[in-house]
Formats: structure tokens, sequence, C-alpha cells
């Protein structure tokens, strides 16, 4: 585990510049643009994909220069879906800090994901000189594969968000988050190191076997410490969400139908937008009731016209009901022997991989994160 | 012009179904995903980036087929960026019906417009096998630029609206517009069709010079037609908006300072949002009056602290006071005539480029252009 970090923190070391390096030189669209772009980077990311990348390259016996332009744009690719699912998700605490669009608002978080799309794409082009057009053109349509499964993913998960339905089975789950993380997580990063070291297609397709789970177990980790964890993100974002999760799921299932019928009526309720707003109304409310300008009926009435309005919103008192259903039920616990469980086939899927992956630190830290996907504590 | 109209719904009967083909076959994702992603392309759009493409490469010599799947991306990432845009202005209206994230939100409208993103590189990888390599790189290295330029572009726009800064010269809308609309729907367009066609480099600089300027005519247009025309969007959205056009800036500049300097407050102020929360509260206020429940002096104070907090918003008067002087000054004749002269320049760029462009219904479409940009209606 420490060897595991010791390897992330070199390569985001060669990876960060390189990331840097994108930005056009001298370019006067710094200030309101690619500053913005490298909010996420800077914030002690732990460049994972990048990683994988690398060290599925170095491990068949690629070179890391080869690597390293593809690795840095798969960080790239990272970092803009972060900028937008933050906004999707109406997030507002990414890596400790205020979301992109929490800064700066909607508007410009949108077009920097974007701008951050359109420079990943450069790197990739240059390939073809550096790598060769056949590996350069595979690269692209593996990076093309990952942004669609990945919006793919996305649109399942806003789907049932929007339908409010949360009767689904693990299995719906599992599907989603394959398309959500594990392509843009793990299987592209190691398809793409795999076909710069000059891999065979036919040894993607074994990478992904491993890979695939791997990033389900990921994902099931991830759920656990937003509920858990202190993460960087907003405690309990989920829920607040109501994101479709393992654990939310067997809570659903595990729950009585009344539990059952309140939590389903909470989570349907969207999360409150600002508070700033309602907060002065109730305050002016409040004030004409001290200074006596207002009965009690008139408070009361006022009261009720301005909670009408935002009945709809869950509260922090709903929260805790989902939270506390959720310790009751063990669901925590659930999902993480079902994060485990799915470690430990990613574990044999690495096994069969043997020795074509050579024995070598690269071999070791892929190995190593069967382990760290479900230990890891952010 | 009706002529041109003709070419346009040729490319369209063309170009159509070639979007429709990007979709992958069978997909489970059409319902959460890929139809909304045909939504604005569905909605009688004039396709005019593809005709472009198409005319310029045909013009050259080039084969319709060759330029077909190029021309269908160009509209794919015009409709991409329109569904940006349309979160990032906060748009109600696009085509005369509402807006995608009208119709699902903001987080699906910002996670389709990454799809298109997504789905608009595979006919561009596609291209290796059809047109060959060399054309295939250059091709997708435009469409870099393209996406770069437009992100640098709406990020110089958004930028002057968060700081709310009116006192700009004409040259740095140009600029801006050069970014945001030149490159995407006229520069590319056209580079894409002449590397199709075969056209050296050299000759894309030619056509350059064209078709920056022909978009800065475009857009002017585009920003006249927003304050007078029934024009598929929201009327006057622009000054909703606090859009720096070259209509507001030359009425800036003529207006009395006193005008000026309460234009500049409206112009500060953001767009109102929703406008629901705000009308029930102020009807239950006006109820609790009518009921005599509270007097008038508590009245007057909640009023107060409810309008307190609404004031940061434009209201209709204001944006009526803004068009008045825009009248007065005659700031929409100004825009026209910039309009027109931007035409010539294109017109005068257009003869210089004498019969490399074949004459052909190709030629004469692009030489339309030039009157099209200012006189369309739409």
């Amino acid at each position: 585990m420490s060897d595991l970090g010791g390897y992330l923190g070199e390569c985001r070391e060669r990876v960060l510049p390189q990331i840097q390096r994108m930005i056009p030189e001298g370019s006067p669209y710094r200030g309101v643009l690619y500053d913005r772009m490298m909010e996420y980077a800077l914030r002690d990311a732990k460049m994972l994909r990048p990683a994988i990348c690398i060290a599925t390259c170095r491990a068949l016996g690629g070179r890391l220069e080869e690597a390293l332009p593809s690795a840095a744009v798969l960080e790239l690719y990272h970092n803009a879906f972060l900028v937008h699912d933050d906004v999707e998700d109406f997030s507002e605490k990414r890596r400790d800090l205020p979301t992109l669009h929490g800064m700066y608002g909607v508007p410009i978080a949108v077009n920097v994901g974007d701008a951050m799309l359109a420079l990943a794409l450069e790197p990739l082009l240059d390939n073809m000189r550096t790598v060769g057009m056949g590996k350069a053109l595979r690269v692209l349509q593996a990076v093309q594969r990952m942004a669609r499964e990945s919006a793919e993913g996305q649109a399942i998960e806003l789907e049932w968000v929007r339908e409010g339905s949360f009767g689904l089975g693990d299995e719906a789950y599992v599907h989603m988050v394959e398309k959500k993380t594990s392509y843009y997580s793990f299987v592209i990063p190691a398809a793409i190191g795999a076909i710069l070291a000059g891999a065979p297609a036919s040894f993607e397709a074994e990478l992904e076997r491993f890979a695939l789970v791997l990033g389900v177990a990921f994902q099931i980790q991830d759920d656990i410490l937003n509920l858990t964890g202190d993460y960087g993100k907003e405690a309990r974002g989920d829920l607040w969400e109501g994101k479709h999760t393992l654990i939310l799921m067997h809570m659903m299932r595990s729950a009585t139908p009344r539990d059952q019928a309140r939590a389903q009526e909470i989570l349907r309720k969207p999360r409150p937008l600002s508070t700033a707003r309602e907060g002065a109304i109730a305050e002016a409310v409040a004030r004409l009731e001290r200074e006596g300008a207002i009965g009690a009926h008139a408070c009361a009435v006022l009261r009720e016209a301005i909670s009408s309005e935002r009945a709809p919103a869950k509260t922090a008192e709903d929260v805790g009901f989902l939270g506390a259903l959720i310790d009751t039920h063990g669901s925590i616990e659930y999902a993480r022997a079902e994060a485990r469980r799915r470690a430990a086939v990613a574990g044999e899927a690495f096994a069969a991989l043997g020795d074509r992956l050579r024995p070598s630190t690269h071999r070791d830290f892929l190995g190593g994160l069967v382990d760290y996907v479900v230990t890891r504590s952010r």
C-alpha cells in the first residue's frame, strides 16, 4: 500500500508537467480559461489513471516516454469529467475545496470542461508522429470508446435520479458502474498502456476482464467512503443527491415496507439548492414577529407559504433517517463484502495474466490495485 | 437567396441520415441519451456548417461521399455547442422550442452534450480508412483547433458577463466573435472541405481570410435578430443576459453619462432565474394583507425584505430601458452597417479566390453566403 503510494507519487511528478505542457504556450487565455482547467489537477490528485496506463505499458516492455502524453490525456479527461459531473450532481466539494462551478459558476465550469476535452485531443494526434500511425489510431479509438461508455453510464444514472426509481437490482448498478467508472478509470487506461507497448488486441480483452471488475470494486468503495469517510467531498453527498448505490439498494430491499415508503419519499425529493434566499426571508419573518409587527396567525400563514414552497427539498433530518436505516440493515457491511468479493475476482483475473506482465515494480503496482481499491480511505 | 435555401435543403437531406447513423446501432440507450442528442438536429436546423464543408469540397473537385461524414460531425459539434451554450447562457428557447436543459434539466443536458462530442470522434477516425491517413489527420487537427478556439471565445465572453465590464471597444468584440463563432461556423467547415478535396495548406489560409470575416458579419446579424426578429430564441435574450454585442457597445459609448450609468447598473444585474418561488411568496404577502392579517407596516417591511433579495435581477422595465437607448442612438443601424462592411470585405476575399473554386452550384452557394449572412431573417 505504501509502495503503491510511492508509485503513484512518481507518476504524478512526471504527469503533472506533461498536463501543464498541453496549455498553449504564452496563451493570453490563462486567466480566463487555462488556469481554471488546472484547478482540480493541482489539488493533490492521485493520478491513478495515468499510473495504470504507465504501469501497464512498462510491465509489457514499453517505454515511459511513449506512454506519458497519453497518460496525461487520461488525467485531463478525468478532470473534465469531474468538472461536468460536479455540475450534474450539484456537488459542493471536490478534494476538500469548493467545486469549480462553486468557484466560478456553472457557465464557466461547463466551458472549462469543454476546453479540457478539446486540448486532450492534441497529444493524441501528436502520437501519430511519436508512436506511429497504427498505435496512435488505436489509442484514439480507445479514448473515443471511453468517452462514449462514460456518457452512457452517466446517462443511465441521471435517468435513475430523474425518475426516482429505487427498486433496481445489484446487476443494474454493476452495469451502470462498469460504464460510468470502470472504462475510463481502469479498462481504457490499461488498454492504452497495452496498445503503446505493442501488445496484441487479444491481450487487451484479457486486461479488460481484470480492469472491469476492479473498477466496480473501486466504485463500491467510493460509495462507502462517501457515507463513512473524510473524503474531500461533501459528507453523505450521495444521500443528499439520491444516488443509486449498492448500499442504498440493499437498504431499500431490507427495510420494512413502512420505512421503505418513507425512504422512497425522501429520495424522490430534490436536494436543497441555495438556502441563502430562503434564509433571508425566514429571518425577515422572524424579525417581524419579534418586533410585534405581525401576529402569530400571520406569521404561521407566512411560514406555511414559505415552507410549502420549500417542502420538496430534502432536510438534514431526512438524510439522517436514511443514514440510520443504512446502519440498521448493515448495508455498508454488505457493500464492503461485495467490493471484496469483486476485488478477489479481479485478483484471479490478474493472476491469469501470469508473467506476460513482466515481474517489476510496474507489475507490482497493478497487482497492488486489487487490495488498494477496497482498502483506500480516500 | 432562394437558391441558397435549396442548396441548404439538399445538404440537410444528406446530412441528417448521416448524423442518425452515428448513433450506435441497436443501442439500449436511445431513450435516455441518443434521442435527446437528436433533439436540436431534428428542429428544422439549417445545417449551414455541413453545407459549407460540402460546398467547399465539391467546388474544389472533391466528392460528396468524402465530405459527408465530416460534414455530419460538424453539425453534431455545433449541436453539442448549442446544448452547452444554452446552459451557459441560461437560455430558455432554441429554434422555437424549450432548450434541452429546459426539457430535461441541466445535468442531463450537460451529459448529452458530452455524449455528442464523444460520438463525433468516430467518423473522424473512420476517415483514416475512407480518405486516407494524411487527410484524416489534418481533419482531426482542424476539429481540435475548432474546439479550442470555440472554448477560448466562449471563455472570453463568459468572463465579460462575470466581470460586468461593458466599456470594451469593437475590436475586443470582433476578436471574441472570430474565436467563438467564425472558427466553428465558417473557417473550419471550409478548411475541412478543402482538406478533403486535397487542396494545399496554403489555400486553407486564403479560405480563412474569407471565412473569418464572414463569420463576424454573421454573428453581428445574429445579434441584430436577437433584438429585432422572430428568431426561435427568447426575444431580447441578449439584453436579459447582458451579452456584449456591437449594438450594446455602440449604445454605451453613445449614451449620456447618466444613461450610461443606469444602463451599466442594469447590465450588471443577473437575469431573473425562476420567478415561481418569488411569485408564490409575494402572493402570500398580498393574501395576508387582503385578509387583514398583517398591517401596512409589516407588509412594507416584508416586501422590502423580499425585494431586497430580488433587487439584483433585471426587470422587464430594465430591459425596456436598454432597448429604448439602443433605438435612440441608432445602435442597430450602426451594427447593420458594420455587418455589411464586413460582408463586403468577405466578398472581396471570395473574389480573390477566383476560379480555383470551380464555377458550379457549390461555388455559387459559397459566394451567396456573402449576401445571406447579412440579409437572413433567422
